[in-house]
């Protein structure tokens, strides 16, 4: 067991002005009234207009900062755990530092990136560095914007959300209890072309693009994403129980990925984990990729969900294929 | 100060089977016989044909485990510490891990971003993680393929080159002396568009990137990157000195991000040292990116130029603008 004494001082979010229903989307992309709830159960989903994901992960750290009673310059290092970073070039934590407008703080600002999963390794990997006093506040944050949406593949089309969640961490004081009590991170390659975007990396040439449209967007195979997941959870989640010296029971909310309506329902079924101990937002935010954890988890501390003290386990999946979680007392 | 007591194993490198000097270079762009010797100083770089991202770095990986006769079954993380993703779905620490071949591995596989600067945070952030015993054996791998050179912008593309390097990073035995003495990052969104490529996230959408080529590609305003960087490195350096309790005579060794022969000339006059102080490998390498600071650790290890004790300074500076460097005991 490797316990790391820290703490989610705080936690912010940020969703784009723009609201849009299912009935909007139905009837932009020509599907029958009620087919996105039937299928996706997304209801209200928020898309970017003039915000980037620089400015929303700004907002969602603004958010966090005031919910501590912070301002950046209590902050020492600026991590971002996105999916997908803004620009090739430079790293998103630098462009949200920038908006933060502490352009000459020299504030360290890096990106961790395993996909969806970003936010929990994020947070497992720098936990030791707060443990170890190398930082003593850390902002983390996930800003997602769904640019590569394939609009003819309407199963995924209609799943997903833009927005961007903050958390801070620190390290407990003395008699506080909130600490990390185990992580675990797991990639299994087989599955590396099951979720995927070719583009944007350096496999291609941007000037290919035009011509490959199909080729450079969002693109998964969502029944062997499923059975890959189905396969490795359960016992994956009892490594992290047991590494814990924990069982589900101790655990008051599972906080999970917004992969899906249906991937939560899945997983809960398979974990036997009553509906009343699962985070779920997807239906009014859809899958906001990185986001989807640090929202959801922002989400249940903001609607009392969650109290000090109490044991809560985050837990996703992602491109890659690659499976995490962390089990924490909040 | 904040010692860790790890060591590098071993370190590996590939370079892609085509060479490509500066006179071919010349002759296809066009240029004056001896233009890029006088202002790169670059005479013989690498670029890809078919290789990828994922398989160079796979190579360079088996290259560092051959190194220290293990094989990737003893490895218990991978981390991908490149510039630039090779997709922007899935991280591309998942796809060397497919190319390992070891698919069902569960080997945690994630990527650390901070541009040219990405080996240096990703070797300084998981030697918390192996201090504290969550990992034993980490291999970094930093893969970089050129691929949004504009070849318009002379002084640039002449400078840039492909290829990988690998290092495996442990805790050091008892009897050892291997260690980390300091380690600082800095960042300063001053000059986060000083260097640049806006394509490649999610700020543009693949379908505006024909009609905007040269908007997608590597931009550099070298010159405010360079008042930058001399304003910012000489007291930056003074910091990472006096946390290790040590001066620039104690170092052994300089390992510099090669980005250009200029900037490492300039680098090493600002900083007073001596040339045999200063590892260089642009001139048959060019700038690698990310690859470039352990492509330059490896070099001066295979070619003696660093022995187990010696103390060496890893330094570089990336997009963002940020700054970072390590001292340690090899």
């Amino acid at each position: 067991m490797n316990i790391r004494k820290i703490k989610i001082l705080s936690t912010g979010k940020y969703l784009p002005k723009k609201q849009v229903t299912a009935k909007e989307l139905e009837f932009s992309l020509g599907l029958d009234p009620g087919w996105i709830e039937k299928k996706s159960g997304v209801l209200v989903r928020h898309f970017v207009e003039d915000e980037t994901a620089s400015v929303m992960g700004a907002y969602a750290a603004k958010n966090a900062l005031e919910a501590a009673g912070l301002s950046f310059k209590d902050i020492d290092c600026l991590i971002c755990t996105s999916g997908i970073p803004e620009q090739a070039i430079p790293c998103t934590a630098a462009l949200i530092q920038e908006q933060l407008g502490a352009l000459d703080s020299g504030i360290p600002a890096f990106d961790i990136n395993s996909t969806c999963l970003s936010f929990i390794v994020g947070l497992d990997t720098i936990s030791y560095l707060i443990q170890a006093g190398r930082y003593q506040r850390v902002l983390i944050i996930a800003t997602e914007v769904a640019t590569g949406l394939n609009w003819e593949d309407k199963e995924s089309c209609t799943l997903f959300g833009d927005g961007a969640a903050a958390a801070i961490i620190a390290k407990s004081d003395e008699q506080e209890d909130c600490k990390i009590l185990s992580a675990r991170i797991e990639t299994y390659s087989r599955g590396a072309h099951f979720t995927e975007c070719k583009g944007g990396g350096n496999k291609h040439h941007p000037k290919d693009y035009a011509g490959n449209l199909d080729y450079f967007l969002f693109k998964m195979d969502g029944k062997a994403v499923y059975r890959l997941a189905s396969e490795i959870t359960p016992d994956f989640v009892q490594r992290l129980l047991q590494d814990a010296g924990l069982k589900m029971a101790d655990i008051k909310m599972v906080i999970p990925h917004q992969a899906s309506l249906m991937a939560i329902r899945l997983m809960r079924k398979q974990l036997d984990i009553p509906e009343e101990k699962v985070m779920v937002i997807a239906h009014n935010h859809g899958n906001t990729i990185a986001a989807s954890v640090p929202m959801a988890l922002h989400e249940s501390i903001v609607q009392g969900k969650i109290q000090r003290g109490d044991r809560i386990m985050l837990l996703g999946t992602s491109a890659g294929f690659s499976i995490g979680g962390i089990i924490l007392e909040y």
